[in-house]
């Protein structure tokens, strides 16, 4: 927000990528649809986990899209998306992780000697998309995958749905009811193939590669090796530490909400233009993702006090961890009206910048020494009869108003539930994080709001670092030890949920923050662990089966891990690569 | 090796950088040789910690070099070295870490100011570099860096020697005795420099951008931005997972030896061919680093089984966890005389490939259960009337003997010295590297024997990410916590050693081992972590000033974290960027 936002302009600064987070917020996953197999078709002689059958695609396979369903054009960023799917599959290059690298899925014999290898007898040449052109009803133009992007998060499930069907004698075919469906499809077709090195015996010897279609119930996701812009929109400034190729790897794993942390205290020479953030809400919309924003308040706002002194208690008071949760000190004297005025012209300012139905007024971590010392705070509650928590209420109602008026649903932080007294402000509607401790969630449920998973002890990417306030020595995290994985796998959205509760659960989010993050570590810090909680999140509705099986899911793990790698993602290894290539050879006990 | 080595050609295959280490180990850090100031000369009126007179680098700058010292030609490799620093000061881009990015050098008021920018009054031309004829002696070629990256460890300190000065009126000069130290100064002078926007009055309107020097005390290393190639030598293929950016990284901080453990179980997939690991030693060697192979035996050896069944015990035995420290299980049959020629056989076609004075013959994580439960190995142990320990010794005798014989010293991990009684087979030199525990350096020291610090409980830089063998719900690393910079940098490396061991304490060491580390995070996982040991082992010679100050390093690890970003290296933040503009300002309780 370099350019000015409009008169009243805010003097927040949106980090880059300080605290960006990546969420399941808009999307229940408890739903009966699955990232993974439940809405698979395949065809029954295709359900190849022992090998017996592969699928090649052909060298001149083609996605085919009819240009126009009910007689409306098809969306331009599916057309986009369909692009990319025919480009990341014309340059595919995924092995097969197993020591033979798939060749014995073409193998004749019982001793899995690879070198007599058949011919490919099925080979895949079209791959058809249907969109159900009874959803459309008298719909002039059919919805792209953007405007369902934003939509609510009850009807997400709808939205995102498909229906994918491989069969032996092709073509294969993807149904839905929406662009966002096809979208979806698509991803979950691409992260069927393996590139297989095949010998073929020909008249110039024994040469050439293929590609097989194994129906591995273990492969999450798929790569999108397109270049930036194919999709016909922009994305961010190559300086910027906020970069598409996240936005890519979360389309890949079908992570479906951006959960956006624009601003904070130490934020000032770290900035994104407002076209840069539009480009950013552009790029992630025609991907299926839904950009939250968040603008903190009212504590993470020191920086307000270098264009208004006034509004800010505690600015740079030391020493800092007295006053605030990190440097520098400085919270918004929100029992002065004029600061909910300033807040909420913020708010109507950034409101725009995203289409979503969703924004964050967060609420984390208010210091209160701060505002306790800060005479002219003390002096409003006098006046106004006021504790300051009520005084907090009062300011969460004048700016939620706001936001709600805008079309916004308003998102906070744990604590305006749980660490300030009954908060008359909060609409029923309004959607909590918990981050603090995963044994909040409960006590937020009882009160009756929505919640979003977010606990450190199981979600926060950063933690296990070392400390990052210099002490001598050092220290850890505050979160340490770091969350694997596999931890992360292992969460059970419905511990000690009542059942009337669940449906107040409505997703999960792996949070990265920034203090020790930038553009040089957030792919290693991100992937592929955030991939197992989409996966979590994303199969949830199977029965309830928590916790789940992390061993079970390391396969898929390593696959979506390697993938991600061939498109260019820096996702970290979690095994040795023998380890890779050999399923429960690496496991404790085996 | 994917090429045979010899008619023994050994099963054993490279890792993809399994087990990349860096060491100190060939430089004594106990000197009076620092990385830092102790050796640089500056003019007085040039220490400007307080800004007051800054010099510019001209933009004629250039290097002066005597083509010929003593009527002989200059070494290829120190030719490219200042090269590559003419390029890097010519390219030069790294900021002055504050908020007015060094402007204030330039501001002649007293209230911080930054508009009214003074000209640069000292502006620098040139570079000269001279070298000390008078070691010369009778000498028919001036020795090359790599020549002097090879040399034994008690020397190093004499050939890494420099004095640098950079007076006001110019011109600056570094003298050493040897090419290595002039390329060690010539990295310092590299770390001396950063860009400063600053505004010059002129008749085209104010503008431009210049170079000062500061010779302020915490900037640690400096930028090498040349491609790769450009010193003459090639870098290894693209495919590898050890690039040279690893090595010129090393080199901006100074880190002199790359020890290298070049084969283990789990490698079968990941090779080097022997012209890439030439390359890779060519290459460190005309950075100054000596490139110290490691063959680990008689641990670490299962996938010897695949062409030498006969030789190892226990291969693939489950669960792995009873035989091996990780999968696969499986151990050379040491007990048996042909282990020892066919190790002996390794290592005579290994030892050739670098030209360092140093070889690792590893010893570590020797699996009991393995070798007792081995019907071969009790046989042996039974006619020869041996125990497993004697059996050991034995083949130790036999395999070092034959290093020895090849004129390289050996060095082994602790277990050789602490885990199998006497080991009469160790010669006085062997080096031995503390890993396990820095608590037991000094059970090592009272045997005699020289010792590297490289205790997990400080050094590893792979703690932290988790467990990697695969259970439900993961695990954490046996090593946990996370090793900060800051923790690296509060080891003592003379706690509880008596002052007649202190020379037997040779060298610090970072590793960094491959089972969660590949091409995709070995860089975020390494730097600037190793450059704080770098500074910690290099500037050990100060006063035994220990622990020493993290608080105070603080700034120096920015800066040369930003100098690494700056050359392209994925050194990660330590604090937000605000911190690292404002020393100080994020340190606890200020």
């Amino acid at each position: 927000m370099a350019a000015k936002l409009d008169t009243r302009a805010p003097p927040l600064r949106p980090t880059r990528a300080i605290r960006a987070i990546l969420t399941m917020l808009a999307h229940s996953p408890f739903t009966t649809l699955s990232l993974l197999l439940p809405l698979l078709a395949y065809s029954a002689s295709l359900v190849l986990g022992n090998g017996e059958t592969p699928v090649c695609l052909s060298p001149g396979f083609r996605i085919l899209l009819d240009e126009h369903t009910a007689g409306l054009p098809l969306p331009h960023d599916l057309k986009a998306a369909v692009k990319r799917t025919e480009m990341a599959l014309k340059d595919h290059g995924h092995a097969y992780l197993s020591p033979t690298a798939g060749r014995e899925f073409f193998s004749k014999r019982k001793d899995n000697s690879t070198e007599d290898l058949a011919a490919c007898e099925h080979v895949l040449t079209a791959l058809h998309l249907a969109l159900d052109p009874n959803v459309l009803g008298g719909a002039k133009a059919i919805p792209s995958i953007l405007s369902s992007a934003v939509a609510p998060a009850e009807s997400r499930p709808e939205l995102e749905a498909y229906r994918l069907s491989v069969p032996l004698d092709g073509p294969a075919t993807i149904s839905a009811k929406t662009a966002l469906g096809l979208f979806r499809g698509l991803t979950t077709f691409e992260q069927l193939w393996y590139s297989v090195p095949i010998s073929h015996p020909s008249e110039h010897g024994s040469s050439g590669t293929s590609y097989t279609v194994l129906s591995r119930p273990d492969s999450l996701a798929a790569s999108q090796q397109l270049p930036l812009g194919s999709s016909g929109s922009q994305g961010p400034a190559k300086t910027s530490t906020l970069p598409p190729q996240m936005l890519d790897a979360m389309a890949m794993v079908k992570l479906n909400v951006f959960h956006w942390h624009i601003t904070d205290s130490n934020s000032p020479h770290q900035k994104y233009s407002e076209d840069e953030v539009r480009m950013i809400v552009q790029y992630a919309g025609e991907r299926g993702i839904d950009v939250v924003l968040e603008i903190d308040t009212p504590g993470h706002t020191a920086i307000v006090a270098e264009s208004h002194p006034d509004l800010v208690a505690c600015y740079e008071r030391t020493p800092f961890n007295t006053y605030a949760h990190q440097p520098p000190a400085g919270q918004l004297r929100f029992a002065d009206p004029r600061v909910a005025d300033f807040v909420s012209g913020v708010f109507t300012a950034s409101a725009g910048l995203s289409g979503s139905r969703y924004f964050s007024t967060g609420g984390d971590e208010l210091n209160v020494a701060c505002m306790m010392e800060d005479e002219p705070t003390t002096e409003l509650l006098d006046r106004n009869g006021w504790t300051l928590d009520e005084a907090l209420d009062d300011f969460t109602r004048k700016t939620h108003a706001t936001l709600i008026g805008l079309g916004k649903t308003p998102l906070v932080w744990q604590e305006m539930v749980l660490d300030h007294g009954p908060m008359w402000s909060l609409s029923r509607d309004t959607i909590v994080d918990i981050w603090k401790d995963s044994r909040d969630a409960r006590a937020v449920l009882d009160r009756g709001y929505k919640i979003v998973h977010a606990p450190a002890d199981y979600f926060y990417l950063d933690c296990g670092q070392g400390g990052w306030i210099a002490k001598e020595g050092g220290g850890n995290s505050w979160c340490d030890p770091f969350k694997s994985w596999a931890r992360m796998y292992s969460f059970n959205p419905y511990e000690n949920v009542d059942e009337a509760q669940k449906e107040l659960v409505i997703g999960g989010q792996a949070s990265l923050w920034a203090e020790q993050t930038d553009e040089t570590n957030f792919e290693t810090v991100m992937w592929p662990r955030a991939a197992a909680v989409a996966e979590l999140f994303w199969t949830g509705s199977s029965g309830g089966r928590f916790p789940r099986s992390s061993v079970e899911a390391l396969p898929r793990m390593h696959d979506i891990r390697y993938r991600m790698v061939e498109s260019g993602v820096r996702a970290v290894p979690l095994q040795p690569y023998w380890c890779a290539l050999r399923p429960g050879a690496c496991v404790e006990g085996k």
